[in-house]
């Protein structure tokens, strides 16, 4: 048997208690499956927790943590962008490996810190960053060691997929559904970062990083939220033979060479066909549908969320990290070369759902060419609801400049 | 750059020929994300390919290819038992690393060839073996890595799930299914492996093996084919809320210590509930739910057959064998210490669909105790369909002794 391995925990919150309780519990399978010796030696957290049985482990100050030589991994799991990237930058630079579960730090920082991590060979692993206990960050890389990625398309907020399933199913308004979710323990007292889209929109910026090798920033991903759908735009795809869901999707521009690579992201709640694997994912539920060339369509589905789910990830990425120390297999992508990596979505073309106010279908025909008029039960007569053809969101924006829109989002494409 | 690898490829049929073109098309890629020159050098197979544009590396001997110390991976890729078995043990005990995509061989010879594969410190990989293109095999570790794995139950054989979604979808009859599918090349010639649950069986075995720790055999495990399900059993399934799909699962009886563990296993179409994710996967597509205990529920899902998809798994397996082959990176299990492992069908416990002639409502409640009668359209006077409390298959046969069965079946456990 080798030395032991020490493990620091930064955060004891949901995720920090989890992944303490996680390892514990199967420890000694970990130490018979690997022939090593683990244990967590600190647990840093701001608060006190007296009654605990890691009380001893409790630490305030992170200098203990990156100036003690024993402590080889470091689990980040505070959240956020502040401590938490001084934390991780300085365990990084200090020799240490790194795991974290934060998703925000990834798509904001990835491409530093993976550069910190490769110039001191030390692995920095996120599997819990995306899609909680669903193996997803290692598959894509598998993936891509054979194939080369075309498009990923994911349900990658369970909270938002929550509240739009029950819309549908219940025929419930968003305010009603928010307010029982938040009951439930499905939504944050301040959902802003669920419901704007915010964190899908980090999710598919880390996923499409790795896909396609360049780092994707937040800031360039064009992000709807779900606040403005009703029950009216649900029974509207209901008729149209599909689903709304929260959508967050990455493609690679065909016919491009890597080095001139450009992407179209976006996330937006879309129209999903009940043809799609996607349209069937209801609840809390997660899922990535990833399109490679020779792969054809894989999709991972499971729990995106929650204690146990995400902390069992993140042991996964300890133990990994801690199994080839020796031989950093690491993860990696590059800083974007260009600025104009993600094509603006006023440039991106979709086919859209629209539903407008004082609009007759003669001038819908007129403006759009032709579209596939929708309807719905006790649809009232000023209401027209219709699928577009494909056209850029420049150009729609444009064309809907004098419009009464009520309803509006893209298509999603099989 | 370090010096050349050599690999090898045995078997020029579908999956080496998509292996060849999948590894060539993206071979400079591979080279620039490895650092490493890669080339095939040898391809076995009896035929002759004077057309062929690799003719040049194409041998008949295998000879060469294991006394070739230059040759540091060979990837099997001819399937079945016999030369397979031996060309596989040469390799490994010659050193090299094999990958392979042989579910029968993995099935029946796993547990001895792991262990050559652990004693001469060399990689042993089969992710192309279940699933195809699925990454299921290293998601699966991976999981296990940080939890206990509870059940495995998959859809894994394409050809009988086109069958079987064809059958329910157009209310046809298995026959003409069966003879649309050979048509359109989803069934071989000789159906026998794949319509009889064989091909489910081997895959299952593999899986349990790798989540449970020791080697399953296919012998061990009760396997019952698609052939006699009819158009009426589809249409009791519809009435019942659910769909017929040939499932294969494993999963641990609980409260066992890990070295006294023992598996349910079977393979055998099932009533699957409309609220399974398993329900939805239609056509050719596999897809294998993963339960454990921290994770919860996890499914992969994708093309499980097909040239290119199995291709691009072999390939993955060839670049993960190289890249780790200094220090081997090994999947592992045991061969099963007793001999009732797998608890016998008899003693396995199921909720059961049965449809009966010549019985009636009385006497099946006499028989059975709370059953749940089921209706069709047009259903004869003299047929009867329920779904049976839970009950071990030996009970079930006892009681079914007296009575004419048209339809038998379990009931998928969610």
């Amino acid at each position: 048997m080798s030395k032991t391995a020490k493990i620091a925990i930064l955060g004891f919150g949901t995720v920090g208690s989890g992944t303490v309780e996680v390892f514990y519990k199967n420890k000694s399978a970990y130490e018979k499956s690997t022939g090593q010796i683990f244990d967590i030696k600190y647990i840093l957290d701001m608060r006190d927790f007296p009654d605990s049985p890691y009380a001893d482990k409790l630490v305030k100050d992170f200098d203990i943590i990156v100036d003690d030589p024993e402590v080889t991994v470091v689990a980040e799991l505070i959240g956020g962008n502040t401590f938490a990237y001084d934390y991780v930058k300085r365990a990084l630079s200090a020799g240490k490996c790194v795991v974290t579960s934060n998703k925000e730090l990834v798509a904001a920082k990835g491409a530093e810190l993976l550069k910190i991590a490769r110039e001191k060979n030390v692995n920095f692993f996120f599997e819990a960053s995306v899609g909680g206990g669903i193996p997803i960050i290692r598959p894509l890389q598998q993936c891509l060691m054979s194939d080369q990625i075309i498009s990923i398309a994911g349900i990658l907020n369970g909270t938002t997929n929550y509240i739009l399933t029950k819309m549908l199913k219940e025929g419930a308004e968003f305010p009603e559904v928010l307010a029982k979710a938040q009951e439930l323990g499905y939504a944050e007292r301040d959902p802003e970062a669920d419901v704007s889209g915010g964190d899908a929109c980090c999710k598919i910026c880390i996923l499409a990083s790795l896909a396609f090798g360049q780092h994707v920033y937040p800031q360039d991903v064009y992000t709807a939220g779900i606040t403005s759908i009703t029950k009216e735009d649900a029974e509207y795809a209901s008729s149209w033979g599909g689903v709304i869901k929260l959508i967050a999707s990455a493609k690679k521009l065909e016919g491009l060479p890597p080095e001139a690579r450009r992407l179209e992201i976006i996330v937006s709640p879309m129209f999903v066909p009940f043809e799609s694997q996607l349209s069937g994912v209801d609840d809390v539920f997660n899922a990535i549908l990833v399109k490679g060339e020779a792969t054809g369509e894989v999709v991972f589905y499971g729990r995106g969320a929650g204690k146990f789910p995400t902390a069992s990830a993140v042991v996964a990425d300890i133990l990994n990290a801690l199994k080839s120390r020796d031989s950093a297999k690491k993860l990696s992508w590059e800083d974007s070369g260009h600025d104009d990596y993600v094509i603006n979505y006023k440039s991106q073309k979709h086919r859209f759902y629209l539903r407008l106010n004082n609009a007759n279908k003669a001038s819908v025909k007129k403006l759009f060419g032709e579209v596939n008029f929708l309807n719905r039960k006790n649809e009232p007569e000023n209401e027209i609801a219709f699928i577009t053809p494909e056209i850029s969101g420049g150009e729609l924006e444009e064309k809907c400049k004098n419009l009464k829109i009520s309803g509006k989002m893209p298509v999603l494409e099989l």
